[in-house]
């Protein structure tokens, strides 16, 4: 089904699927008009209509709206994100420690399963809700636990090394927080969230916005 | 000259301001070749000489390559980053914190300022390079300080509000970490880092591979 879906309505029915989330988690149990989500994303709602009828179960909608208890579990389907999938988080600094320890109510398809440091000490240490492990050990563990993606939060100028290792460990998608360009083999996926990045980008639209 | 550049010019100049600093930063003087960023970028290299010859400057390259060191400036004035901003962390729970100490090389046009929650106990027990305060005081810190920028780290359900009283403030745009959409004014600019969605994006992606 996923593989019909345009990248741009996948962009669209993820964004929705947070709205729809938020909506839910914030109490509210009422339907959402294709309105509200028009008024809330920009989004023209013929465009929103149209995205949501991709979806299996086709007439999802009423006139009063979608129901968000019906809708995420079928957007995730259409995703692919309805299988549970493990992560661990490599680089247990103040970062990779603040992840080991996220876990907003919509991160329910995901399960922390590890956590790795090159310092023997820090692994030690570590206050955590799940198993920390010297990163010699990343081989072994990642195997162990079917781990498949890993959250890479160690200092730029360790950030290949560590990647290579999560390769050849097995993992299958790096979210990297490391202000590096990571060089990987193409069936490995990777996601940058390069923070600097971020505040540039703000900096130039606040810029042009002047 | 900022207004003359593209968008997508703008993002690769981004990407490649980091790249050469990153190459300075691991301690390489030589200059770096069109067809060296072609192979760590996949963007052709007569993309990236168009790219570089938008900047003042005209011919800064020459048969051996670009110089890092020239390069960056370069880039920085024509994105307009050549001032340096002020920043905050709103909510300084473990993300937060991490960001309170978030210190890399490449940061060096951003000053943190001051850091805000609405637990003064937290405020007051925290270590902290900068100084800490409790939310009610934002306004007139941020004024003071002539701080730009909020990196919004407050928990989702907190995060309107929040936002709300970085714009009250006189904050010009807001990094956003809490899982939110946030509604804002047109004169105030909000990038979205969703860690949720990326990792949801890297599963369809993951998915996309197999």
């Amino acid at each position: 089904m996923a593989d019909t879906i345009s990248e741009r309505t996948k962009g669209r029915l993820l964004e929705l699927m947070r709205l729809f989330e938020n909506h839910a988690l914030a109490g509210n149990s009422e339907p959402v008009t294709s309105a509200q989500v028009e008024h809330l994303t920009g989004w023209p709602r013929d465009t929103v209509r149209k995205d949501i009828s991709c979806l299996d179960g086709g007439a999802v909608g009423s006139n009063a709206g979608y129901d968000p208890q019906v809708l995420v579990p079928l957007i995730k389907k259409a995703l692919k994100l309805d299988r549970r999938r493990k992560f661990c988080v490599v680089g247990l600094g103040r970062l990779g420690s603040a992840y080991l320890n996220f876990t907003p109510p919509e991160l329910v398809e995901f399960d922390l399963a590890a956590g790795f440091d090159t310092n023997v000490n820090r692994v030690e240490i570590l206050s955590s809700p799940v198993p920390l492990y010297p990163a010699y050990k990343m081989a072994e563990v990642i195997n162990r636990f079917a781990i498949e993606i890993a959250l890479l939060c160690v200092p730029s100028e360790a950030a290949q090394a560590a990647a290579e290792k999560c390769v050849g460990a097995g993992i299958r998608g790096i979210l990297n927080f490391a202000h590096a360009a990571l060089s990987v083999p193409p069936d490995v996926t990777v996601r940058n969230v390069y923070v600097t990045d971020e505040l540039r980008n703000l900096v130039i639209q606040i810029t042009d916005n002047e």
